[in-house]
This record gives structure tokens, C-alpha cells and sequence, in this order.
């Protein structure tokens, strides 16, 4: 059984972040609450006049790094590595602006999970022509050049939760979803 | 028709540059002319007691983003990439200093080839779980988790010329060997 694992939104958390980065930078404008989050792109939700907010927030230096990580996800990562040979985390750089992302990602592995993992990482903006059983992603929908090898297993945020055809885990209920 | 391209020593003048950097910082050190450099690591076939300068070389910052293009490279991808749709440029990162090269190979894919490319990126140690007809690669050996889809064709270097039992390559010929 070979298992891909996205990062943000799975391991990294990515829309806490941003949350508490935006209350900070913006006290005076609205903002979207974690279980209100609708849609997989957040500047897509904020009102078109904040995108530029919204983007800054993301591509600043460190956000990449600093990201949480989601609870429980480093100790499931950890006992699934004890059982399982095949892991690898199979994340997309964030295009065109890939200065920070690229490089912090591998950072945050590092200094989250060790250098191990490190060597398990596959940056790609196509997964769907990485061979695996299981991809574990956030993202409502992952496409690409290739029909994949994988089922794609939803982790479960508020802003997928109107996907009702793919099984959904969380890193609470992922033994009993995976049956590892 | 899915074609994955390796990176240094295939597009990028990994020991070309080795050398020069070499003959420049340590001018009174014996060097290993490029005909002569045999197995895939310098560092391999260079005096252990040089081992470090060695690797300060490629460790360095600047040295991946400042790798020259191997002749003919560029203008093969850019064919390449007119006649079919499904291109990557699958790379291995330096683990574990990931530190420069990472963000630095895509530096150097955006430089030399554009936002495009930078979208075909595919960073990963194990390229047999990438799915594709042919991987294109100097390795001479290219292992991994999985029995790769693909065919290794070797780009034809003077340390792989020991392998004898797969095809290989240039940019002079690629056309004619892989029938495109």
C-alpha cells in the first residue's frame, strides 16, 4: 500500500494561519470564520477588493514555515510510518509566486517531522501521475494530465463538505476510514 | 506519450561547472578532466581528503541557479514541448542540504525556460512511482519503491558509458532515438 499525503490543509494548517494573520494585519475588516470557509481557494471568498490583502498574507516570507501543524497530524504521520513502507507527502508549490513556499515546505518537514521525511517529499502540480493507493487531500477536486492510480480520500475541512461521493477522514477517525 | 526529463547533467551542466569552479578555487589540486570522470558521483572519484571542497562546491549558494545549459538543451525542450502535450522535468533534490538547491532549480527553470515549465516541475527522490513512458536521465542506475511504467534512456555521458543494455541519448539525436 503506498499512501500520498497532501500538506496544507491536511498537515499544515494553512486557513488557521491565514485566519489568525488576517485578524492581526486587518482588525478593522470583516472575516470569513474557520466553519464558514466555503470553496478551496481562500481569496476566493474574501470580497475581490481584499485580494491583494489576502494574497500578501500568503506569499509573505515565513508563512510557509510557520504554519501549524493540524492537531494530531504528526503523531498519525508518525504511527503510519510504522506500519506502512510507502509514504510519501505529495504536496503542490504555490505558482507563480514560488519563492517562499517552495523551500519553506521543505523546511517545515524538516523541523516537523525530521530529515527522514524530508526525502519523501514530491513537490508537483500534477499528482495525478504519482502511482499511490490513497491520496489524502483537502482539495475538493484533483486534477490533472492522468487518470490516477489513486483514490482520492477527502480530508475533511468546511470548505469541501459539500463533496459527498469520496470517503473523508480526519487525522481522529483516519485508522478506522483507512483500516490500516 | 509522457516524457520525464531529469535536470542536472541532462539540461543543467551539473559537473561542467563542478569543474570550472573547481579549477577556479583550487587551482594547485589535481582535477578529473570531464572525458575522464567515471560513476555518476564527482565526489566519489575525487581523493577523500578533498571530500569537503568537493561538496562546498555544490553546496554552495548560487551553484545550482548558475549552472549552464548543456548545448542544445533549451532548444530540444522547446520542440519538445510543441509536439506533445505531457513533459516534466523530474529532478531529485540534494538531501539532506536542500537548503539552496531546491528554490534554486526553480530558479533556473524559470530563467532559462519560463513560468511555463516551473508549472512542470516535479521535485522528488523516488521517480519510479512518477508515472511516464520514458524517463530521460544520466543516472545510470534510477531506483526507487516501485518498478517504474517507464523506460530509462540514458543521456549519454562519459561516467554512464558503462551501461551498455539501455538506450541513450543526446541533444543531437534525440529526435532519431525516441522517434518524436
Amino acid at each position: 500500500m503506498r499512501l500520498l499525503i497532501d500538506m496544507d490543509g491536511v498537515i499544515a494548517d494553512f486557513e488557521g494561519e491565514f485566519l489568525r494573520r488576517w485578524k492581526t494585519g486587518h482588525p478593522e475588516k470583516e472575516f470569513v470564520p474557520l466553519d464558514e470557509r466555503k470553496g478551496f481557494y481562500v481569496r476566493e471568498q474574501y470580497p475581490s477588493e481584499y485580494s491583494e490583502f489576502v494574497q500578501e498574507i500568503y506569499h509573505s516570507p515565513g508563512f510557509y514555515q510557520n504554519l501549524p501543524p493540524i492537531p494530531g497530524a504528526l503523531e498519525a504521520l508518525t504511527e503510519i510510518k510504522n506500519s506502512l513502507n510507502n509514504v510519501f507527502l505529495c504536496t503542490s508549490p504555490m505558482l507563480p509566486k514560488y519563492e517562499n513556499c517552495v523551500l519553506e515546505k521543505f523546511h517545515w518537514v524538516y523541523e516537523h517531522l525530521g530529515a527522514d521525511w524530508v526525502n519523501n517529499i514530491i513537490l508537483t502540480r500534477d499528482k495525478t501521475i504519482v502511482k499511490g493507493d490513497i491520496l489524502i487531500d483537502d482539495k475538493p477536486d484533483v486534477k490533472g494530465s492522468s487518470d490516477p492510480e489513486w483514490e482520492h480520500v477527502i480530508y475533511d475541512q468546511p470548505y469541501n463538505r459539500n463533496i459527498k461521493e469520496k470517503r473523508r477522514l480526519t487525522w481522529r477517525n483516519w485508522k478506522e476510514v483507512l483500516n490500516i
